[in-house]
């Protein structure tokens, strides 16, 4: 099968190979900072195509980085994509999905003590931890960051559309002209509610302020900041300063206040002299929440989006920043995802990954520097489903089903299968004509089988 | 009605009001070199958001020049584009449109003598003047380039899946493994053919060739370049050098061959000494042709391609470019069509544009230099039907109709109303909640019918 590798770009990666992570790692490792869009989608970005949204931050991060138009979150909607950013493995693998979806305020668990998150490992090497805001991966004390390897959390613990007031106008109502006081969702300090309901309006500059404050505080020392903002997931919220200033609407003010909080982080990395000694990862959860209508985003050329396993729920807006590191103004259309960053930061870091566990993630740290990604398949999950699997370009899709609205999945055999380098939008279904590259993904998903025990789950129980 | 003028950009505005083009052009006036693709759509650059189309000579355009995120083709299909980007005037006003859509090789007309091209205009003012690419806008004598202002012609007459050979592979067989035997379409130099079948494999370089030995041949006076590319219209031809080189298959290829085509007309502009004095514009004739399946392009976010009325027929990439002038790295929201370029390019050459006869477009001499564009609607006809109007950010539907594949169109009364810069994909109808905005809409539609005396068509004829 030929998997369309670039030949002019294999010296690059032999060449990088011979680069050793764990040398560079001796000395002081690099800091590491990961910032966590909500329901942002692939095609909300003007560097990712949108048409009149601004983002002249994130647009000028990527000139001075790298940017990847085939980087996955882990899962279609929030908490298992969570789980598995800060773990490195697949939601079914420690129960972070069901039924349910996700989290909800009346949820008894969480993350599972005895998993381990990039936190946990890079403490091991001395960094400092902080997760700047929402968690929503356990709302309770045994299961919020500080309890997972972050020396402090700031934000709120599940989504900004829970905790609904009952005395709320009725329906989407409540999102076409919402009010803080419609969600009594709370603002936690470490484990301590300090405001309740949350100032919503001022949640993305808040966030910003903190992380910068703590880049300023642990310039000295290795950090990793876990900043994982908590919009544009509805309710959409922006600052006056940014309140109906976008060409977008509600949903590009809160894009574009995004992005300048973006801008703030990398410029108080510069500020503290630590902009080459760290790595920023920005992304997002999942794809476009599209039932929410013009506050919904887009998944540009992508098929569906959040809550669904084609493309458009889970190829997501990707920039890799670390400058003298990462070439800047770089494309990549190597394979990544959420799910190779704690195996990436652990190289980077010389810290040692779980070894008693299976993990789902590769080392990126030759693909940052311009070279290849060791990844060649991506598994995709709605709940403990196997919906579909890519390997190199091709997607086999074993069941469909849209994000919201179709109740059950449609089962495909022989499954669909699209070449998503030549059909980014799974438009033309292939499988007709290349039955040998069914067989291949099928002992690929056979391979897989073997190492996946689906853990209970967290969500439903 | 807000129109979401930015308020921001009024004083720029006024200021470059003050700003006479025609100051400018009494010295020698700058060169035009217009570059069109043929159904490439809004969404197959990287610059335009491709996840794997690679084209950095235009992005590298984008870069030191202007990117426009709003620019319109003035129709949805080939031979009307045409005529109104070299007359502007909308198609109806010249009989360049109708029933059967495009011209054929059976034809027997064209665009009218009477009509007044850029070509023409520009020659009053001592430019040199070439045509190099596909016309389309009448093969006979009477009607080719060198009858309509241009000193000199090369290219193929018409669309390069005209003068199919009875005997190639039936239907759409002949696309997926096209050989150049199968369409037997001539390549002209002036009036004369010199190859038929045209080496199709070759047209993109030898196009660029021609269009580099031109700009070096006429460095040293004003010229006129309009290169109108015979690529990505199927059948899909690329060299020898481009062919299987791209992820995204053979359209792929022949995308990147585009671009390194523009990159080579770029680079002789440097060469030349003369790119301080040359506006590029780089554009798309209309949307992708969706119905060729993996051979078609894609309209990114953008609802239907090529042949429709909704945005992903009409809408397109558009790049300009004129170092020193059109501000480096700038992105413009602002309205503009190729029906603009002949009144721009008037204005900047300081020549009268014709007074004798309605023209639809405006000087984009401001918006080129960051200002605001004079373009508050824009009219989309299908043939000599007026389907839709867009009125600042709002867009009316009056008819709707698929590019292709729906036999008849469906009217709308009310008409279909999107907000085009909060729901660009046209996805939100919000005619019930915005009467006010279809009474302004309505105005402009009875002042615009006033102006418009359809001329008999010079295609079913």
């Amino acid at each position: 099968m030929d998997l369309r590798l670039s030949r002019s770009m294999l010296p690059c990666a032999v060449l990088l190979a011979t680069w050793s992570a764990a040398a560079q790692a001796a000395e002081r490792p690099p800091n590491f900072v990961v910032i966590f869009a909500d329901d942002l989608g692939y095609g909300d970005l003007a560097c990712y195509g949108h048409p009149t949204i601004r983002s002249p931050h994130l647009d000028q991060m990527a000139r001075e980085g790298m940017r990847f138009t085939q980087f996955y979150s882990a899962a279609e909607v929030c908490t298992p994509s969570r789980a598995a950013l800060l773990t490195g493995r697949l939601p079914p693998r420690n129960g972070m999905c069901g039924q349910r979806r996700v989290l909800f305020p009346g949820s008894k668990r969480g993350l599972p003590a005895e998993e381990v998150t990039i936190a946990e490992l890079l403490k091991q090497r001395g960094y400092a931890t902080a997760c700047i805001g929402k968690w929503h991966l356990g709302h309770l004390p045994p299961y919020l960051p500080t309890a997972q390897g972050f020396d402090s959390y700031f934000g709120i613990p599940y989504s900004n559309d829970m905790d609904r007031v009952s005395s709320s106008p009725p329906g989407r109502a409540a999102f076409l002209a919402p009010q803080i006081e419609y969600w009594n969702v709370p603002l936690l300090r470490n484990t301590q509610t300090i405001e309740r309901p949350a100032d919503q309006h001022t949640l993305t500059r808040r966030y910003a302020q903190e992380a910068v404050r703590f880049i300023h505080e642990h310039a000295e020392r290795p950090f990793f900041l876990y900043l994982p903002h908590t919009m544009p997931h509805v309710p959409l919220f922006a600052s006056g300063e940014f309140a109906g200033t976008s060409r977008r609407g509600l949903f590009g003010d809160v894009v574009e206040e995004l992005d300048h909080a973006v801008g703030e982080v990398l410029k108080a990395l510069r500020e503290a002299n630590v902009a080459e000694r760290t790595l920023v990862i920005f992304t997002s959860d999942n794809g476009p929440w599209l039932t929410q209508g013009e506050q919904g985003g887009s998944a540009g050329l992508l098929r569906d989006g959040k809550g669904s396993t084609w493309e458009g729920g889970m190829r997501e807006p990707a920039i890799a920043w670390w400058p003298g590191t990462v070439p800047a103004g770089s494309v990549s259309h190597e394979l990544a995802s959420t799910l190779d960053l704690l195996p990436t930061f652990c190289a980077l870091a010389g810290v040692e990954p779980p070894a008693d566990r299976p993990l789902d993630g590769y080392d990126l740290s030759a693909a940052l520097k311009g070279g290849k990604s060791p990844r060649r398949e991506m598994f995709y999950y709605r709940a403990f489903e196997l919906m579909a699997v890519r390997l190199g370009p091709w997607k086999a899709h074993y069941q469909t089903q849209t994000g919201y609205g179709q109740p059950r999945p449609e089962k495909h055999d022989p499954p669909l299968l699209f070449h998503l380098e030549i059909d980014p939008g799974e438009h033309y279904n292939v499988a007709g004509q290349q039955p040998q590259v069914l067989d291949e993904i099928a002992a690929v998903v056979a391979r897989h089988r073997k190492t996946m025990q689906p853990a209970p789950s967290q969500i439903d129980d």
